[in-house]
């Protein structure tokens, strides 16, 4: 089986800690360990990890890579999208490259960014379904109800399917139901969560794209053929201009709506493997252990009288009194207090912060970048203080500043500089300064990680003022 | 008229905002101003500045003096005492300080970190209390009651004072009811808030005190004579040890312990002020303008669907969602979030911090000096990065360290550096590096303010690692 993975989360709902640049499937919301890396994890005993494909966003695929490094991710096995446009036509792009290799390759469809307690019994639904699939279904996972959830989509289980004991058809696909039909589905039983697992042969839904979603399904081998391995580090596959035009002018389809609501094709495994999609910060209360109190806390916290409440601290003290059912999520520069009630609305709250052009809407106080990342600490008229952290191995563009000035502190590790003509090494407790208009490079040729200190000076303090004349990762 | 205001406020009940080193009096709790600021100006058409005197404990002197400069008040009008030892023994060193100047003088004494609303009635009251401070009376305002206040001690009113219309003989002192005492207290309309207030001879306040505090009163002459100006600048008075040690046996009590409850000779004068003590962070409700919902909201906030809260942000965003009742103030370094129900609980809260050694719990994130403040901006297992402000004419001392080396880069201001036999005069964006045990010092002969980023640099990174030659604030 190969199994391919959906990562393309947009951050909103678990902010502050995630952004649309560092979205939930890439954070530490259920640790140890990303929601991705926990993703591949959980199927590795089915799907070897040269079997895997990512899809994700343009501007996330860099860090994704950097996740999966640890596993041995095949860089170009990761499709980055120019643009969100839902699973339909990510997973049509990913079966038209997969049926174009192996005619025969059964494909598994997994989001990123849910948490699954039970691998074991996962990965035996995963494993019954893939015989289904084989048989042309399209095969997806029904997760027993606990509650009557109005968030997700259900499927009606139908007549269990021949010689297929635990198979069912399915009888129907359910949008979000109101409370009282939730209720009632819940009692009878006979209903379940759709989790967005899918599991079928790459022909089969392509047929059943072309069936349903032939305004899809058409432009397929043409986007194929536009696929290219970046410029650069690292090599993941990008589309190029024409492909990008291409795909940006699809409609945006989920895959249920496209194809499983109206297919016939379609099987239910009822898969009791503890799934929770981490919806907001409440699901926190749902996958981890809380005090006696029922609270969920973590960090630097100090929290007295506090009931029922989740508490992520980082680098800061909080001090927390009389809570009862809050939220508190802290972060260097943006902080959520919320009620349990209200956590649905975080999206809401990321939604109107964006309007109003808070960059902390959007960006991470970290910004990754190809060879590392950067953090402001601190800026006045005049001037701008970074910490700079370059990875091993890593180099940033070769490059100069129009209108300022910088000065780096080693503080840790060893850096290669290019200034102009000259080349300096620098060792921890060094000083460089970079003059206005002078080329210039950063490097980190050794296997520590390099932080330096960066003090930019000018009337002029933007990322843009910046000419870039090499660049490893295809930025010029 | 003397002033005297009593500044020893410990700033816990408004942490994380007061500090122990930058408690309320010296905060903008209520702005525009510090809360001792407006204490001054509130004085001001009734008292001149020459005649204001101001007690405080020796960590607070300095910024305290500096808020008080631009009043033009006189540097060795503050008293630094050595510890705190409640209201008695300070005005008892006051009052003794007086009368050996002034037998006859009148002494107002006066809470720095109070708000009254209605200042022509707060003078007008003070005029009136001036006239029977001159017959021999201890005369204190009594507030009119709003509310079964159990927090405070009331004045139950007596008789009307002959030839003195709306001032009345004190029939006695409370301390603080229970809440069924307050309601009654209220309905009968005779009690009055005892707000600290207290006009007197000094002689008359001496008297009482060797009449019922015989203790203190016996040490008041050795310990004025053990007054002297500080070292070095600014030159406010301080004990000197032989001073400090009588100082520090001396019991720590109340004036109204100590003398008010046991004397015939007080009088009352209700005084509709629009007093507030502003003991915790729920009496901001009471202060400022409250939005339509009833939030008090400042700072980069984006609040939906909250009620009756305070808001207060610093430079990060906020966004708070449903909150009923809660109080979020966010500072640098720390983070409160508390129901207004255990607003009084913060107290306890910084307590415990500081039992836990949480340094939070005492120091503020923007630790002042003598010669300006610092500011820790990011650290890491063998670097330190701190904003350095230093104000106009102001030094530091001539210093070096043992265990690190230091990275200066100007951002605002021109810097004067002396580093072992050199002199360097730095302007903006200009840098220079201080090398483990070098004799340096860093100044400010400019009149704007001087921004210097530092980069410590060192396994052994401590605040005690100095050894100070020359230090014009008496530091050596």
């Amino acid at each position: 089986m190969y199994g391919v993975i959906l990562a393309g989360g947009s951050g909103t709902r678990f902010w502050p800690i995630s952004r649309e640049q560092s979205p939930k499937q890439l954070q530490e919301i259920v640790g140890p360990g990303t929601m991705i890396q926990n993703t591949v994890q959980r199927l590795l005993p089915l799907i070897s990890i040269e079997k895997m494909y990512v899809g994700t966003k343009h501007n996330q695929a860099i860090e994704t890579l950097r996740q999966l490094a640890p596993y041995g991710f095949v860089a170009n096995h990761l499709m980055a999208e120019p643009c969100s446009r839902n699973t339909a036509l990510a997973i049509g792009v990913m079966a038209q490259m997969m049926v174009d290799k192996d005619p025969d390759a059964i494909m598994g469809v997994f989001p990123a960014d849910h948490v699954v307690t039970n691998s074991e019994a996962f990965i035996k639904a995963l494993q019954k379904a893939e015989t289904l699939a084989r048989k042309g279904y399209l095969v997806t996972l029904g997760i027993p109800p606990t509650r009557p959830e109005t968030g997700f989509g259900y499927l009606k289980q139908g007549a269990e399917i021949e010689n297929h004991e635990g198979a069912y058809h399915v009888e129907r696909f359910v949008e979000k139901p109101d409370n009282p039909t939730a209720k009632q589905y819940l009692k009878q039983g006979n209903y379940y969560w759709n989790c967005g697992v899918f599991i079928w042969k790459a022909s089969s839904i392509l047929k059943e794209l072309q069936q349903h979603a032939e305004n899809i399904h058409s432009q397929l081998k043409t986007i194929v053929d536009c696929l290219q391995t970046s410029k650069g580090k690292p090599g993941h596959q990008e589309l190029n201009k024409k492909g990008a035009d291409f795909f940006s002018a699809l409609p945006s389809l989920s895959i249920d709506y496209a194809v499983m609501e109206k297919s016939s094709q379609v099987a239910l495994i009822p898969a009791d493997i503890g799934w929770n999609d981490v919806g907001s910060w409440n699901a926190l209360d749902e996958v981890y252990e809380k005090d006696p109190n029922g609270n969920i806390i973590r960090g630097n916290v100090l929290a007295q009288d506090c009931n029922n409440s989740i508490i992520q601290g980082q680098n800061r003290l909080i001090g927390v009194l009389g809570l009862n059912d809050t939220i508190v999520v802290d972060s260097p520069d943006a902080l959520l207090v919320s009620s349990k009630e209200h956590s649905q609305d975080v999206k809401k709250l990321v939604e109107t912060l964006i309007e109003k052009n808070h960059p902390e809407g959007k960006q991470p106080s970290t910004v990754k970048r190809p060879w590392g990342s950067y953090t402001v600490l601190d800026s006045g008229p005049s001037y701008l203080l970074k910490r700079i952290e370059v990875l091993p191995g890593e180099t940033l563009s070769l490059q100069s500043h129009k209108h300022r000035s910088e000065h780096w502190t080693v503080v840790s590790g060893k850096a290669e500089v290019i200034r102009d003509q000259e080349t300096f090494h620098l060792k921890a407790n060094e000083s460089i300064t970079i003059p206005q208009n002078a080329k210039h490079r950063l490097g980190n040729s050794e296997s520590e990680l390099l932080i330096i200190i960066e003090i930019q000076f000018g009337l002029h303090l933007d990322e843009n003022d910046i000419s870039r004349y090499e660049d490893r990762y295809g930025r010029c």
